[in-house]
């Protein structure tokens, strides 16, 4: 069986229980949504129908890719739905011989105007729309990585760990000069190491850019690793999976900077002692912040977030977030504690792990580097 | 007066004959809003709220990138309000002065299960959600572009022409060997020449992926300008703005190949014919449609978009598309005509253009490039 039917499997037993016809996955621009690829392997610009008999209907934007790429019981262009997502929806339940009645699950992202829409066009079923609906319920299938997904983060973290390694060696070599050398090196290399690319744009800020959370822009041609704190913060996508880390370069600290790379070191430190099975995101991060707040520091964003096939999934790991997870073997998450002064730069350390029986594996060895 | 006082004048107006005491914008992943950068400069990840009483509260995730860049009445943390939505938003009503009883306007792509959410918390207030709310207004206000985003246009485009001689330049002297070459070097340039970046990932596909209308993964180490049809879709940012354009290098065409290059630049010319004020979008499209037609051909997407501070913004040039538009001087739009065959691999010509009083301006210059 591939992993798509095991997946799929899960997905209509779920459907089954919450006696579901039908329900529908949109992955289109601004409604992105990787599900699609995790129970088809079609990368992207698709909308995908589940039917309660088992069966599986694609409807992509290029054919030609879907035929390449994609695992499902039916194949139907988008276009012969003219381009729409409620007459694709009426086309999908016609095909599968969904029942007048039935109840059909359209995705929680659904805008408020578009769900008075699709009740309009398909007012002879019962249009669900709910906040844990079906989408969720992939997302949470999605927390724990299966063997072959596993597989893949790992081979996606041994690459991003060649790349630091070649960084620092850089870096030491004076010849990391320039914000677009360190993410141009990240370009090249992820490609001759067999990924699909980057998965997000990389973050290179130098000394006088580190201030912020996130760059902007992203990166630059302005200098990079000279004295004070410099930030680079990139991830690999292998196969649809992202790894994400984020290295600081550290030369000639003042004794302000000095202090924020050790807390930023320690806070690390304190997550890796916390992390494993059982253990629970919201009191992790708590932990954190009051180790921070003990120097009368705060970390802007959350301490960490799920990886797999986006770049931040469940488990979100932040004290003040409305949801909290309890962390299982499997779960493939980022840590990544920061601290930032408008005048003295910025400092983060992130770095990926998985959860297994015993702990954690490290899978990335990203770190403060000295220079 | 600036020209963020001068858009924010225009959305006040259309409030208060609208009866809007409040209306939110939100820019944040997964929903982005580049009407928070028009209205504000503040590049991304913030809430916006509009009074009627013409006042602006911006709620910034990175407090330091907004005070460095973000101009608003108020710029209020976004960690103040617990990095929730809907508590920002009882909170901006309650700093604003809001009356109970008045009308708050969210965002049209608010999901249904969060509408259901901001009517529960701020059941004092009319909370309204429509398809044509204030976010749309604003994207009509933005078809129009201003004397400073022409000019920002133009510059982008100039940068974007001279890359495009250079790419030239390098494929005659065989020195654009792989889809990495290409894209590093647009990746480089942008950023000597002045612009924040690439816009979107750039599209490189040598001749053994060109049949794919968006080449995945967009590129690879692959050979690129060998012998067929190689793909490479760009676009450069400045200020925020996106100019988007396709090159197709060809190299010994089969005469298959051949007849889809002529058809190509056929389709172009046809839609220059047509290109100017008082057009419309979806007769342009058509006029396209009919020509592939004649020869048995079909284009699998649309012949064109407006550009601005979205890659793909309104006007939509498209003949199926539910919305039609009369082109007007200040419209930039990009036209884009492409076929596409899984053996003999894809061909797309896509240039950017100003509706100007007499006709256009031609603001790109890419070509089919013969090798």
């Amino acid at each position: 069986m591939s992993c798509y039917q095991e997946r799929l499997g899960k997905m209509w037993d779920w459907m089954a229980e919450e006696e579901i016809a039908l329900a529908m996955f949109e992955d289109f621009e601004p409604r992105r949504d990787s599900t699609v690829r995790w129970l088809t392997g079609h990368p992207g610009d698709a909308l995908l129908f589940l039917s309660a008999d088992r069966r599986s209907l694609l409807a992509p934007w290029d054919m030609i890719l879907a035929k390449a790429r994609a695992s499902a019981d039916a194949i139907v262009p988008y276009n012969d739905f003219g381009r729409s997502p409620s007459k694709a929806l009426c086309g999908a339940a016609e095909m599968l011989g969904i029942p007048a009645g039935a109840r059909i699950e359209i995705p929680s992202s659904t805008p408020y105007p578009a769900f008075l829409g699709y009740v309009g066009e398909l007012a002879d079923f019962d249009i669900i729309c709910r906040e844990s609906g079906a989408c969720e319920r992939a997302l949470d299938l999605r927390l724990e990585k299966g063997p072959e997904e596993i597989a893949i983060l790992r081979k996606a973290a041994a690459a991003t760990n060649k790349i630091i390694g070649l960084l620092e060696k850089k870096a030491r070599a004076g010849k990391l000069k320039t914000e677009a050398d360190a993410a141009l090196l990240i370009e090249i290399e992820s490609r001759r190491l067999g990924c699909e690319g980057t998965g997000f744009q990389t973050l290179a800020a130098g000394p006088g850019r580190s201030f912020g959370i996130h760059a902007f822009p992203p990166w630059t041609a302005e200098p990079f690793a000279g004295q004070g704190l410099s930030i680079l913060d990139f991830g690999l996508r292998l196969d649809g999976y992202n790894t994400d880390v984020t290295l600081t370069f550290a030369r000639d600290p003042s004794p302000k900077q000095q202090k924020m790379i050790e807390l930023v070191e320690k806070a690390a430190e304190i997550a890796k002692g916390a992390l494993g099975p059982g253990a629970d995101t919201q009191r992790l991060a708590a932990l954190v912040d009051a180790f921070f707040a003990k120097s009368k520091k705060a970390m802007p964003h959350g301490l960490g977030h799920g990886i797999g096939l986006d770049v931040h999934e469940r488990p979100f790991v932040r004290s003040r977030y409305k949801a909290s997870w309890e962390l299982r073997p499997g779960m493939a998450l980022s840590i990544e504690p920061g601290l930032y002064d408008p005048a003295h730069g910025g400092c983060r350390l992130e770095n990926d792990f998985l959860i297994t029986e015993s702990g954690f594996e490290a899978l990335t060895e990203a770190r403060i580097i000295r220079l």
